[in-house]
């Protein structure tokens, strides 16, 4: 009955869908939003040919022929501060001093560091020669018109908003966050901040959901933790289902006397995707859908909740909210330690990687520790079958979200 | 008169120091905020002994000799679900029938799944025999009282929200968003987002650096851009001190008739830590201070001003934002690709790293151009005298902020 994730993936995206709805905003307050369209510089910046440095622009066949012994000397027409425009072409025998970041005039097409030139009266004497276009920045060396500064379904990153202030572009069209309801489930939930009850243990994954939202561009609508108990289980993803664009539930996702989602799913009128992932920890997992809603269901045991919602909520927001690329990223890292355990099922394990090389964290008391993973920032994905890790293995990871 | 990266850097973070005060916030606000103090857990989670399944626990003396030819057959006692606590002590030669995440009863020290077992009307018959502690977590299994859940100058991040949410900790304190002025000089700038006028190009770099400051947990506060002219820069400047915890400034710092941002700062009784810095691009960085407050004015082309604010700037503001690791992580990837510039100073390249490989952006159209950077998320290393970069060479990699 389990399946495997990239199976239980392929059926929570095959239909999902961004929300649709965009919305325009202040340049300023998209950085990090989802862009709900491309946007493509429509001119050159700087739009005019400019300066690099501070000294004096020539039409280099004047001082082809320069040298210490032989220099050539020639008369100053104007100075050009950046933010004045020349007011005069350059005639071949003139120069100009001209300032960092000013308009290199018509007629020249080089210019000579101030440092190396010998400063008259009203002219200047140059003992070296230069190419066309030395130190010579042409219009668009910033952003020329025609480049992509924002890609639709790309976060906006702070270079991006720099190159659109740059066109003068003042807002920009980005994805609506969709609002995810969460719902921890249990009756050994224990609501508010009191001391704990016996048998009872604090509600904390809703806590957890509810963080990981902003790093998402989702908005988190928290509901009361729920007992187990099938209606008020379907009554409370009912109410979220309707102020909400998709549900992630924890807790009651077994197969247990009261584990009670299934059932739950049934009174919703939910089809069922999928119930069961070959993965550990984490693999009682059940997806479900109503009408064009998705309902994901994952396990209450925290750590278990931790790598699912990276496999599997992530990618399902992600796209919800837009984002193009919405499968977690993987690569190759060598592997420092050892992790003597064997995979019978595939084991996603978390980790800390740095460049090509990963690192187990302090797990001196227990590699099932949820508070190992604070410190981390990826998963090691342990196929199958795999006989433990040795040091200096070469393993797959997976970036995640939130690990910083 | 140029100085290394490393010395600017040691010169700005030498007395640099959190803003100090602290602010306590609900659990939930302070996702991504800096920790103030230590957080430790106080209590096991979960504080019982927990099943990790449905099942039966038993004392595992009563099964040790249980076979499928000699089955052993208990009397059930009672049912604990999840929520509930167990009313009775487990005596030997009986059992309980225990949902996942129940308490396991004074007496038991194991869990038989129930698919193993067969269930008789008031008692279960079973036929293989378990050791002690086996499906049996601890209490603590998630967090143990004295784990660290949150550490001084590092980033809350969701699994630690996690961890302190199961310990009923419902608020934490903080430090407070230093305040960053950002002013852009030049005359050549452009207020608001009209058509351009010749000569003068849109300010961009504000709304980069006003963009980057979420990811910093600090506050932006923009003025308007200022021309070249020091009575002027110094006012600005002035006034931004008086608000903020430090400036960060672009244009004006090179050695040109009108880079008045030196003259500012004598104007303002500042003191000058370093102008000029043995990197390329972006060497032209004036580096002041002022009581104990920080200017750090930096070049106005972007490219220069992206990869200086990265490397000065960032370590500034995370030292005063509170952070305790403040300079960007290094480490050593595979340069695939060919860069055949040699670099005679020291050179930053932003560039594509994944895992232990790294990338130049698409940069057909120049290496200077601003837009590449776009789509980068580190910097190359390249130190002075580097004969360009082929492929497969090892290079130094920095990651940095705001890459995404």
């Amino acid at each position: 009955m389990s399946i495997e994730l990239e199976q239980a993936r392929q059926l929570l995206l095959a239909e999902a869908a961004p929300c649709g709805e965009v919305e325009t905003l202040p340049l300023l307050e998209t950085v990090g939003r989802i862009a709900a369209a491309d946007a493509a510089a429509t001119m050159d910046a700087p739009p005019f040919p400019r300066s690099p440095l501070d000294g004096y622009a020539v039409y280099h066949g004047d001082i082809t022929h320069a040298t210490v012994e032989i220099p050539v000397t020639l008369p100053i027409t104007e100075t050009i501060y950046a933010g004045d425009m020349p007011k005069l072409k350059l005639n071949p025998g003139q120069t100009v001093k001209i300032a960092t970041g000013a308009p290199i005039p018509e007629g020249a097409d080089c210019v000579i560091k101030q440092e190396i030139v010998t400063i008259l009266p009203d002219s200047v004497r140059f003992s070296t020669p230069h190419k066309a276009y030395q130190n010579y920045c042409f219009p668009g060396e910033d952003v020329a018109a025609g480049d992509l500064l924002a890609l639709s379904g790309m976060p906006v990153n702070p270079v991006a908003i720099n190159a659109l202030a740059g066109q003068g572009i003042s807002s920009l069209k980005v994805y609506r966050k969709p609002r995810i309801g969460i719902l921890s489930t249990g009756s050994e939930l224990f609501s508010g901040y009191d001391t704990l009850t016996p048998g009872k243990i604090y509600d904390s994954n809703s806590s957890f959901f509810a963080s990981m939202m902003t790093a998402l561009n989702a908005v988190p609508v928290l509901a009361a933790p729920c007992s187990d108990e099938p209606g008020k289980l379907a009554e409370a993803i009912d109410t979220l289902l309707a102020n909400c664009d998709a549900v992630i539930t924890t807790g009651g996702v077994s197969v247990g006397a009261r584990d009670y989602l299934p059932q739950a799913g049934d009174v919703l009128g939910a089809k069922s995707l999928f119930h069961g992932l070959c993965i550990k920890p984490g693999g009682a997992v059940l997806g479900l859908k109503r009408e064009e809603k998705y309902i994901l269901c994952l396990s209450g045991n925290p750590l278990s909740a931790f790598i699912t919602f990276q496999l599997l909520a992530v990618p399902l927001i992600k796209r919800l909210a837009g984002y193009s690329q919405v499968i977690p990223g993987s690569y190759q890292a060598r592997f420092h330690g050892s992790f003597p355990k064997a995979a019978e099922r595939r084991r996603f394990l978390p980790a800390i990687v740095s460049g090509g090389d990963v690192y187990l964290p302090d797990n001196t008391r227990g590699t099932g520790r949820h508070t190992t993973a604070i410190n981390c920032n990826c998963l090691i994905d342990m196929p199958a079958g795999t006989k433990g890790l040795a040091d200096a293995d070469i393993v797959e990871v997976i970036g995640y979200e939130g690990g910083f």
